[in-house]
């Protein structure tokens, strides 16, 4: 089992309508690689300044997240400011300094070369390449992204795109990216694209999974008390991603693929019950169970 | 079996990015009804003026849709005017002339005294006691609203609330009737003030079920498609008590609302193909549970 995650770890400063954290721990890895070690043992690449708590690094080191890929440089952490409103899936970015991440170019260690699955989080869609080269071919391939490669990068999403096989988005930027207001078209354009899977994630409305022959859509885990939803993709994609590396199955089982989206739904659902990564501190096993459990039945008819 | 009906038959003239139709026969006792009779023989209490076609008249007939709780007045039919944009969950009103709807006051026939189930459909909430006066006790009731209710006639809609065992709203309608932004929150509110069932329609996104003990997640049949997303609600409403009447479950088991929350997506689902009631004018039974084992599928893991 190896899942390798390139992504960013971060401070957020967060308020939402019930409280503002000032530069807690977050990030697209950060989130992912948490999320996906309640499955599997991930490794993650990344780079932090020297401001970066020595605490989260004992954390993931206790969550038997493989470490050795973070690069620590001089200067700071990125940090990322975003607001909510009352409507969770409404967010506005308030302030973003790239810091350390500005000219992230992942080094894989050599610990790190052989990956069954291998997961771009987020970052600069010219980065994909740049991971791929140094590694051997994986068994699968994912990719997320964010409106601002969309509307900074479209031509390197493009060729991203194509050497990609599960491609993760929320709504608004699957709209944006095909220029097509219906998700279904969308996603079957950005099939047409190169991904074997595309992952449309609609927040609280839960996520669509399209491919080839499969459509299947999963609801979010009813929460009546989100504190914050920063990272609930990342976590969705890090279940997703970290129960396909545990069952072993990528991308041809399609039973596997939609117990994979249900785990992601699932997972996110603890991910935004508190503020940052405090509610995956205190998360056990035997709760991931329980609630799949629980969704199970919340849409069996 | 007897499940009575009492909404509008309107005109709806309808502009959206892929065509306009004046005046085409529309309104919620109209899909409702339509919609239910894919399940049972429903009967319809509403007003005409005298310029409705008689060719509609003729349809529900068709469709065994027992029509003489339709009172025909000099005047014209309610006359409604919308838009939509390219996401079809956001609608505009153009123009609403009530015409003979205005002062309408159900008068329910000796024929239909005695219902097992009576849905108030988008109607005035003070027509909840003059029709559930006229009647004896049914052993389902149910009742839809819209904005301009929750608006103008707050106490009104309260005490409708408590007369009736189902509710349905859709996701706007129940944020603004209990100025809650959590849409489970916001459903224990509306369980608090009578109804047993509180059913939050979210266009494209599904809807959810709420009761005592029961919670369930429904997504909207995928629509590559969408022509025209008038009449989807309450299409659902029709096809949800359709089915209970079918099957004489009054809101005990919980399995028969999972699936007539089921039917009444999929129905919904087949309302939207086409402009209008076009769709319902060509659906056959055989389609309706095709496409509920579809769902089956598309929700199963």
């Amino acid at each position: 089992m190896s899942l390798l995650i390139v992504g960013s770890l971060a401070f957020d400063t967060i308020e939402t309508p019930w409280g503002r954290r000032e530069k807690i721990v977050g990030g697209s890895g950060t989130y992912c690689s948490l999320a996906a070690s309640f499955f599997t043992q991930p490794r993650i690449v990344a780079v932090v300044g020297e401001d970066f708590p020595a605490e989260i690094m004992k954390l993931f080191e206790s969550r038997r997240i493989d470490t050795r890929g973070v690069e620590l440089r001089s200067g700071k952490t990125f940090h990322w400011e975003g607001r909510y409103g009352f409507d969770p899936n409404q967010r506005t970015t308030v302030k973003t300094e790239l810091n350390v991440f500005g000219d992230f170019r992942p080094r894989i260690p050599a610990e790190f070369k052989d990956n069954d699955i291998i997961f771009l989080a987020n970052v600069d869609p010219d980065l994909v390449e740049v991971v791929l080269g140094q590694v051997s071919r994986p068994k699968l391939t994912a990719l997320d992204t964010i409106n601002f490669w969309i509307q900074t990068k479209p031509e390197a999403l493009s060729k991203a795109l194509e050497r990609v096989d599960v491609f993760f988005a929320n709504d608004e930027e699957v709209k944006m990216l095909t220029r097509e207001v219906n998700l279904i078209r969308a996603a079957k354009k950005i099939l047409e694209r190169g991904p074997k899977i595309v992952i449309t994630k609609k927040g609280e409305h839960g996520a669509l999974v399209f491919g080839r022959d499969l459509f299947f859509g999963v609801i979010a885990h009813p929460c009546e008390d989100v504190v914050d939803p920063t990272g609930a993709g990342d976590s969705f994609a890090g279940g997703f991603l970290g129960y396909l590396d545990k069952v072993q199955s990528f991308g041809a089982n399609k039973k596997e693929i939609r117990k994979a989206a249900v785990f992601g739904s699932v997972i996110a659902s603890f991910a935004i019950e508190d503020f940052g990564i405090d509610r995956f501190r205190r998360l056990a096993a035997a709760e991931i169970e329980e609630r799949f459990q629980s969704f199970k039945k919340l849409v069996s008819f």
